[in-house]
């Protein structure tokens, strides 16, 4: 708990005693679990007997945590001796504080399995040895903690109460189910309120919620949980965000390979990974043959098998290999999540071969497309430069790394990156440029991360014949823009709230027809079919249904743009499109030629605009 | 065994007999296996105890069957009681001839397990009983057998003895090994040179040889056999190949779905298919969920799972998806070969939901597809209809599989396919057509198969609202065009011996450098960089080494264009194209601009030219 020290930490954590206090005027046979801070805010977890709490009791609560707060209690600290502190459980009749004190009592350390310190009443944070617990007072309500704590009462900020759950004593289901009463804490009103909106538009906006109203994509249970399909509009997203990454790749050299999705074991027990990692891979069986089989959790090692298929020269590095491709993790399923937690997961994997020499045309190269890539996404990153510090068991040699780290020093300060150094952040095998985003609802997001690789080629005896002739071992690096695409999706659907710029949305053009004759609807299908040939997506909507509900239709679906076909447009081959509110400023759009509106959208759509040019 | 009756099969299997004699004259104590009728020719396996035949001995075995036609000895036919036969066994040493006599004994019918009715004496071909078998003489050879023979050895056509191998007793590898003698037996020389020819040139252009010259694709031990890693150039012949069959069906309305590549065995066991094919599978597991999963096999329950996840009507039909979807199957490792036999198989997957009205749309309009894609392949198709009979178990309404039927002819009269009927070879879930065609090297392949489908949607409960307001069941159709993408390339890289057309060969034009000056190398970087401009996948080779090496190199890897950068070329802008000789019939290219010519090759890619245009 790195926050322990700061401000805010402390009114969460007088927060979460308030709410002992309130809830043991209201219920005083209360028996205490723990209150810990959470993010965000705290919780409290209580044995009430055979009262059950709903959220309809909050407003109760929280009037009486008003009452305590505008009483200004101080909150005063004892410290006693341990048996002191069993006594006074043993007298106030809390089983869970008594089992807690007993347990640092027979352990005889801080370190007490399951339970953060913070809610013990142990002074010393670590693993130390302990004989004396810390008490803390406010008003009529005493509790075992460590602290920190505001002065009084009245310094707790606004607050306030979200949501009672079932939660076991200690996380264990063998244990009693306790009733945990969760809340939200800020230093300021503003800070709160904010918080509150964004959740609430969160909510609205959830990538699940949007994946099923947008058509996007469908779990099914006999497919499984976390193995979501894509429908034709969903697969829309992941191909246009799949084809910018790739082209982006290309542009500086990249070459597409292909590998399937499975491997023997013995591949990843030469890249070192199966011995790390193994047990969160799915494992395949073959009744035919001996293999021991797993699903690929990840594309490098096939990519180093096909580096190491010929002979490589200087001459032909850089060698730069891409591949779209879905690897799979045995995640578990409590933890499964629309597209955000799955268990197939699509990588814009990149993998590149080259001299040391090479390493900053390389990474340079990848931060600049990975600024444009997301500039264009709207998003504006963030990097963290992940170098080594001098504690950690790095492999690799020691002038590779000093060398590569100064090369991405140099290349954050040319590229005017904005961003911090991390030492000590770098993995065992490289160090690494890890970009990063704040969204829309102010989470932050892991972007893109080039990470060099000095020990990889050399355990798969990777080498080419340098200009002298000797064989050298090729440095690697790996690369994603996108990282999993369903990830990203997951967060980029919230962000945008399923409104895509048009070369992303699955739908760009509703045509609604006016009226059933067949002149209107001959000529919504001409229209159609223009459309079509010039490689947009477009859809009739011929519904027997009035223009103004098959309007509001295409705006539910969020289409970028709507045209209305009735006799005057057929007339005189003008449209006046109706454009989604945020791709314009323009209060109304004058009509324009069909085939000049088309021309448009097909130029907005090939350059990637973000936002409508009529 | 159908063609039992023709004169071929009569003279192949008195070949065998000649090939029996010959061993007999030359090595008195031989003990006879069996020796029957293999496509282009026949075998005889041999205990010859301690002598081992190699292939040097073949052409002694060779002069001695002559001699045994030459002396055109007559084929007599004895039927005899089983018990002589048992006794004739006894008394000529022959145990493996006992054996199989012993068999029928107990059996008491012709069906003896492992072996071919017509390698036996029984008279009757099925399952019926016996009491006597036939014998067939020949100068001074005897052997049990069913027949047929020509009249007499000098009947027997041209042949050639091609290999020895070792083969178990009956199969079965607890049995002894025995020698296995094999022949090629046509009925002119010429059918027999031809055949000689065509399998020379097979093994020069194997897929697997060029696959490694051409640097194609790698199958790597860590990996796994039966699973190919594509290098770049050999990406590109799966991407083009993907993305041609993907622009036929995107015309004809197909929409992209993605979906993972596991789902719960459960999915499987609702299409039935669990319990047919299970066996063939992988199986894959997760530690984290109870979930027993597969690797899909097939894609057509996920898309049932994408079309049943929301209401359809039938406004809303046909609904085409389509996927380029690796499968998996669990292949025996005995029978997994270059790219023909795979563990990862990618099929362009095509599934399409629509009423019985339409299936004449559909279908017509996925023949119309196939048969301009296989034309430009250089493929000529035939197609089989695939029909019911009287006999067989066939699901669905027997009212609308005899409209389909009625349809299927229909549409291969009016698209005039070169075709025929077969009853009996529908599956038993729908009606089908097959697409065949024969290659360079005289081989049948197997190419697209749209395939009805009255079954499954039931199975999944799926249905669209009829214009009545009635919950109708969709009609399904199966399609993929190339089928296997890697079995098509198996047989494509031979067909076209790695000349592959401009559009999709992995390196279009090769700019070869005359020598290392500056102006040179800047200049064929510039034209590099044009090409690469126009989409064009081109390399530059500034290798040290002459022109003739370095154009002889581009000849090696087949690429189409070969251009020479000299001064010349730099000051005139004008190159002189060499052309790969299949590619054109002109002798000399005469120079012409740089622009033009990459002009005129991009247009040869967009167009999917054939011929160069030069």
């Amino acid at each position: 708990m790195a926050d322990i020290e700061n401000r805010l930490y402390a009114m969460r954590h007088s927060a979460a005693h308030v709410l002992a206090t309130a809830v043991k005027h209201l219920h005083p046979e209360v028996k205490l679990g723990v209150g810990p801070v959470v993010e965000n805010g705290f919780y409290y977890d209580f044995d009430l007997g055979d009262v059950v709490l709903s959220e309809d009791d909050l407003p109760k609560i929280e009037a009486e945590m008003a009452k305590i707060i505008s009483a200004n209690q101080q909150f005063v600290k004892d410290i006693v001796s341990l048996d002191e502190a069993v006594k006074w459980a043993h007298e106030n009749n809390q089983p869970y504080k008594l089992e807690l004190l007993n347990d640092l009592k027979r352990s005889g350390t801080t370190d007490v399995k399951d339970i953060d310190s913070d809610v013990l009443g142990t002074e010393n944070g670590g693993s130390s040895a302990v004989d004396t617990v810390s008490f803390y007072t406010n008003g009529d309500f005493k509790d075992l903690c460590r602290g920190p704590h505001v002065e009084s009462t009245g310094e707790v900020g606004p607050f306030k109460l979200m949501r009672v759950s079932g939660a076991y004593w200690r996380g264990n289901e063998k244990n009693k189910q306790l009733q945990r009463v969760y809340g939200l804490a800020y230093e300021t009103k503003d800070e709160l309120d904010n918080y509150l909106k964004a959740a609430e538009q969160a909510k609205m906006y959830d990538h699940r919620k949007l994946g099923q109203e947008l058509d996007l994509f469908v779990i099914s249970p006999l497919v499984g949980s976390g193995l979501p399909l894509f429908t034709p509009r969903g697969t829309v997203l992941r191909q246009e965000l799949s084809r910018f990454s790739e082209e982006m790749r290309a542009r500086v050299g990249c070459e597409f390979v292909w590998t399937p999705h499975i491997a023997k074991q013995e591949l990843y027990e030469t890249s070192g990974h199966w011995a790390k990692f193994g047990d969160e891979w799915l494992t395949v069986t073959s009744k035919e043959t001996k293999d021991r089989l797993v699903m690929k959790p990840m594309s490098c090692p096939h990519h180093q098998q096909i580096y190491g298929s010929r002979k490589r020269s200087y001459r032909d590095l850089p060698i730069k290999y891409m591949e779209t491709a879905t690897v799979y993790r045995d995640e578990k399923a409590g933890e499964l999540l629309g597209l955000s937690r799955v268990r197939s997961i699509t990588q814009d994997d990149t993998h590149i071969f080259c001299t040391p020499d090479q390493i900053n045309e390389v990474i340079g190269s990848l931060v600049d497309i990975t600024k444009e890539f997301y500039s264009l996404l709207g998003l504006e990153v963030r990097a963290r430069l992940s170098l080594r510090d001098n504690n950690g068991a790095y492999l690799g040699d020691k002038d590779l790394w000093d060398k590569a780290q100064t090369i991405l020093k140099s290349i954050a300060d040319e590229k005017q990156l904005n961003y911090f150094v991390a030492e000590g952040e770098a993995a065992f095998y490289g160090p690494k440029i890890d970009f990063m985003a704040t969204d829309a609802l102010g989470r932050e997001l892991q972007l893109a991360t080039p990470q060099l690789d000095f020990v990889q080629p050399e355990r798969f005896g990777l080498s080419y014949t340098d200009q002298d002739g000797s064989e050298k071992t090729p440095v690697m690096v790996h690369f994603a823009m996108l990282g999993s695409i369903e990830r990203f999706l997951s967060a980029y659907i919230e962000h945008v709230m399923g409104k895509f710029p048009v070369w992303l949305a699955p739908e760009q053009i509703r045509i609604v027809t006016l009226n059933q004759t067949e002149a209107i609807k001959q000529y919504a299908s001409e229209v159609l079919k223009k459309a079509k040939e010039k490689g947009l997506r477009a859809i009739v909507d011929n519904d027997n249904e009035s223009v103004g509900k098959k309007v509001r239709q295409a705006e539910v679906m969020k289409v970028p743009y709507c045209i209305v076909i009735g006799p005057k447009e057929v007339e005189t081959t003008k449209v006046a499109p109706r454009v989604r509110q945020d791709l314009t400023d323009k209060k109304d759009i004058i009509a324009i030629d069909i085939d000049r509106f088309l021309d448009l959208v097909q130029k907005e759509y090939t350059n990637r605009a973000v936002k409508s040019s009529l």
